[in-house]
Parts: C-alpha cells; structure tokens; sequence
C-alpha cells in the first residue's frame, strides 16, 4: 500500500455509480480522482457523457446492482475509456458479460466478502419460517399473548432435507452451517463438486421432490432464470419450504406466490424478488412468509472493513496491470 | 411396551395438569386411568380434592410450567398419594423441590427431548437481532421498501464472542452451532466443563464484560435468579446483545428495560419473560428487540412423538419401580 503523498501526482479516475458510507469514500478519495454519480446530481447520461469528455478519461467503474447501474451497450458507449468494472456485489446479473468482454473490459465481483453475510442470513430466515420467529413476533407485538393463550407450534430444523441449488461460496459455507442442526444436505449445481460428500442431484426437479427445503443460492443466468418453476414448487409439495437468497429471477415468482395462496407449498424466506423493491402485494399478509429487503448481502462489517479493502485491492491491480482478486472476466 | 389388553386390567391413576394434544391423550389414556384437570373445569383445589378421594388415589402427576400448575406445599398436601411428578418442561422452578425431597416424592424433567428445538431457537434470535430480520421484516410488509429505499445495515454473527451463561445441554447444542458460524464461544457456569475447550468464566459479570453477546440458558434457581442484573448489563456494554432462551426471571427485566431504553445495550431477543404472558409494555415498540411468547422449547415434532414417548417412559418406568429415565429428584 502506497502512501497518500506517493499516489497524489498520479492519481487514476474511478467512476463511482454508488452511494457509499463516508470512509469507503474517504478511502478511495485518498486513491483515485472519484468521479461521483449520486454527488453530481446529474441524470447518468449527462453524467457519463462529462466523465468521458474529462482530459483524463476513466479507465475504472465501482458499481452496484440496482438502478440506475446497469452496465449495459448503453453505458459502455458512452464511456468508451472504460476497461475495468468492479461490482459491489457478488452477482453482476446487471452487467453485460458478453458486451464486457467483446470490449475487453474485466469485470470483478466482491468475491467470498459477502458470502458468509448471506449464508448466516439464509439460516436466520429457515429458522424464521419453521419455527416462525417473526411471525410470533407480530402477535407478541399486537398484545395477542395474554388474550390468545398458548402461540401455534413450530417445525424442527434438525433432520430436514436441504436441497441447495448452487454449491459455490454462498452454497458451501450455508451446508456447512446446516450440518450443525443436524440438517442432511443435497445440493444441485452445474457438475458435482469433488470436494464435498454431500448428494449430488443434476436437476432440480429430482432434487426438490426429496427435499423437504430448498434454498436457491445459485447466480442469475440464462440458465438459472426460473430454475424454480412451477413443476420445481409441485415437486417439493405441500410440507415444502423454499428459501431465496440468490436473485427474484431465479424463482417464477407469480408461480411461487400462486403456490403458496393455494397452500401446495409451506412456506418461504424471501430476500430477493423479481421486481425489487417491489413485493407482490399477496405475500404481505401471508403469515408462513419471510421477507426482507434485500439484505442478505450487507453488514455493516462487510461493507466497511472488508469490502473497501477487497475493492481497492481489485482496483490496485488492474491498475498495475496484475490480474484482478475475484474476477469474473476473463475467467 | 405391554398391550391395551394388558393393560386394562391394571390401570393406574394420573392426575393431568397440562392441555394436551389429542394423539398424546389418548397413548396416555390408553396405558393410565387419567383424571384430567382441563377437561374437568373445575378449579385445581376442588379438582385435587376429589382426585384424592377416588377409590385408587393418584401416585403420579403430569404437570407443565405454568400457572395453576405450581407443585407446592398446597398441592402436595392436597393429594397425599402423590410420589411421582414428571414435568414436560425441562426447567423445573415451579416444583418445590425440597418439599417434594421431603416427602419422597420423585421429579423427571423432559430431559434433552427440546434441547436442540431450544438452541436452534437461540441462534435464530441472535441471528434475527443482530441481521434485523423481524424488523426488515415488518419494514416490507408495511410497503416501506419502494418508499425509503435501502434498508439499514445489520451487523455480522461470524468472529462475535459469544457467552453462554449454564453450558449443559441447551448451552452446549448451542455452542456447537455458533461454531460453525465462526462465533468465539464463552461460558459460565457452576464450575468448569472438562469436555469443552471453551473459556470458562467462574462469574457472569467477567463473561459479559468480555463477550459482544450474552446467552441465557441456564436454569432457574435461587442461584440464577437475576443472574443478569443492572451491573451485568453495564459490564455487557452499549454494543451488547443478550438472548433470554432460559427464564424470564434469570434476568432483572426492568433493569434491562432500562438499559435497552437508555442505549447501554445494543439489543435483546428474548423468548421469555419475568412475568409471562404480560410483556413490558416499552419493548413493544423497540425495533431492536426480538420477542417471541415462549416457544423456544416447542415444535409438533419435540412436542407429539419424542415428548410423549419420553413422558411415557419415565411414568412407565415409575409404576414399575426403576429410576426415571429423566430424574431432577432424586439427583
């Protein structure tokens, strides 16, 4: 790490598509000359189109996957400089791999920094479903227990069949802490992994119709939109609890919201949705539902300490022309 | 296991103080002559009395941890005969236990059948405080999201020093989760575990003050009522979390209103409470504070096959004169 005095007369510039907390950017003024989209107030065309007429041209973008940072043909037109993307995120759904790296552009993701957030997350909400922890909240909350007496029972975790569609980080780390409760773990991904003992099914269907939950925990591709479908909701029945922690995409959410109405699945924990942050209106008042709001991802740790370091550690070697940390591509 | 047949001949007499589901009703009515407080209406004086006064007076009770069900003085002198007192609970501090040594009568506990429903329930309420999920929660189901944007941050389980206040089997199912969420795990409790390799504190407030979590999972006696007092909670700091899965009353509750009002703790979630159902009225409205009505210990499953198999078991064992499978008197 070079000091603030060293990196003054040759500091790079970095297009920053992303609210940040104030010593993220402090962290990253020190490194870069910051060219701050939600600072300038401008919409992103404007925005992008001054950042691209600057003397120096930026080489380098930190975004976010949520409007307006898509990284779209639009967006590398318009800032034809770029050849560095690196993702706050850990799924870059929202970046155009294939125009990326028509162009040359490498693209970093935020590697394992998020994955073990997500995973003690995805726990939280199983736990939250079965034994509907937020649920007895509300009646607690509204008074209801000297009124009603005695709260409904919950389910055990211990012994429940866990399918996990998508073994990489996220995936490893979640089965890892679901043996802990005595949970058996199965798994779907794109090939079977060496490394683990876990039963291995090559589709989910098959592997939904032994589960008795399934948490989706996979990347949003053309492969994996919708991979839980409607057939996916009526293999894993009406004892079945779904979690999602990936991307809305990768369930049919009108399936999903038609299923759980007509009881033919339990229950779900639900961190992400197709249309965020837009929740369908059914599930708001459905009590064997958990929902939050896209957070899985974020602690305040996370997103300080480490994501600030891993991010200008990926910065640092593209600009040194070193291969990136975590990259996504080239692969 | 003897047969119906067998059995009708020789039916012996239990009082039940506890509502029960039928399935369990009904293997009880099946091997006892069940004399059941619920079902008679009658007030428990009037209903002990004429317990008492069958033809076969009751040997044996099955009572639960809640009001009228206090095993005392009054309701040892009530019903003389009596000299076997299974509890469905594993917590016993509404059996008079030196009443009960006095008068060689003998108490089973549920054992370990809820210890794990108990410590997945702990770690689902430190999950759930520190990543905000009932709270995220109640921020979608009021339609908040598309209108305030990002919800704020949660704070991370992984590398958290977690204390455990009583290490026996609730304290150690829970141990044995933390780690796999990375947590440092500490302990208290009467003397030192030789099977763990835990930090052990010989007092509670040494443990808070060097933990970021405390967890109460202890039993309730002389010893450890209050255990967590005003200083204890000081010693646990502003950035502090405590989780109550052991009783209300293991805990200063005003003392810890106190402290969740003024800030000097961070959070709590707690399943129980002083003075059940009647919850303080200021945690109501707190957004750091997860409640649920005491249904730690439950789920269909603990509470149908494991809990009547075990109930049955140790009565069985009584009326044929071995030990209890699950004795809390005599030690």
């Amino acid at each position: 790490m070079t000091t603030s005095g060293e990196k003054a007369a040759t500091k790079v510039v970095l297009l920053l598509i992303r609210r940040m907390e104030a010593s993220f950017h402090a962290a990253l003024r020190q490194r870069f000359h910051v060219l701050d989209f939600f600072a300038s107030g401008e919409p992103l065309p404007a925005f992008l189109a001054a950042a691209a007429a600057a003397p120096e041209a930026p080489r380098a973008a930190i975004v976010m996957g949520a409007d307006p940072a898509r990284v779209d043909t639009a967006f590398l037109d318009a800032v034809p400089s770029l050849r560095c993307v690196v993702s706050l995120a850990v799924g870059v759904d929202f970046i155009d791999l294939d125009e990326c790296a028509r162009r040359g552009v490498v693209v970093a993701n935020s590697g394992r920094v998020f994955s073990t957030d997500v995973a003690d997350h995805a726990v939280g909400m199983l736990i939250d479903v079965l034994r509907r922890v937020s649920a007895a909240e509300r009646f607690v909350r509204r008074g209801l227990w000297p009124l009603q007496g005695d709260y409904p029972l919950g389910s055990k975790l211990g012994g429940r069949r866990v399918g996990i569609v998508g073994l990489g980080n996220i995936g490893s780390l979640l089965a890892k802490r679901l043996e802990a409760f005595g949970c058996i773990v199965y798994y779907n991904s794109r090939r079977p992994k060496d490394s683990v003992s876990y039963r291995y099914f090559p589709n989910v269907y098959d592997l939904a119709a032994e589960c008795d939950v399934l948490v989706v925990a996979c990347a949003l591709n053309k492969a994996t939109r919708h991979i839980v479908d409607k057939d996916v909701l009526e293999a894993l029945g009406k004892d079945g609890i779904i979690i999602n922690i990936g991307r809305g995409a990768n369930i049919d959410e009108a399936a999903l919201v038609r299923a759980l109405k007509e009881g033919r699945i339990a229950g779900a924990g639900l961190d992400v949705f197709e249309n965020e942050p837009n929740v369908p209106r059914e599930l708001l008042s459905m009590g064997n539902v958990v929902m939050t709001p896209h957070v899985a991802v974020f602690t305040s740790e996370s997103m300080s300490d480490h994501l600030r370091d891993h991010t200008i550690g990926n910065l640092e070697a593209f600009f040194s022309g070193k291969p990136l940390l975590t990259p996504v591509l080239p692969q």
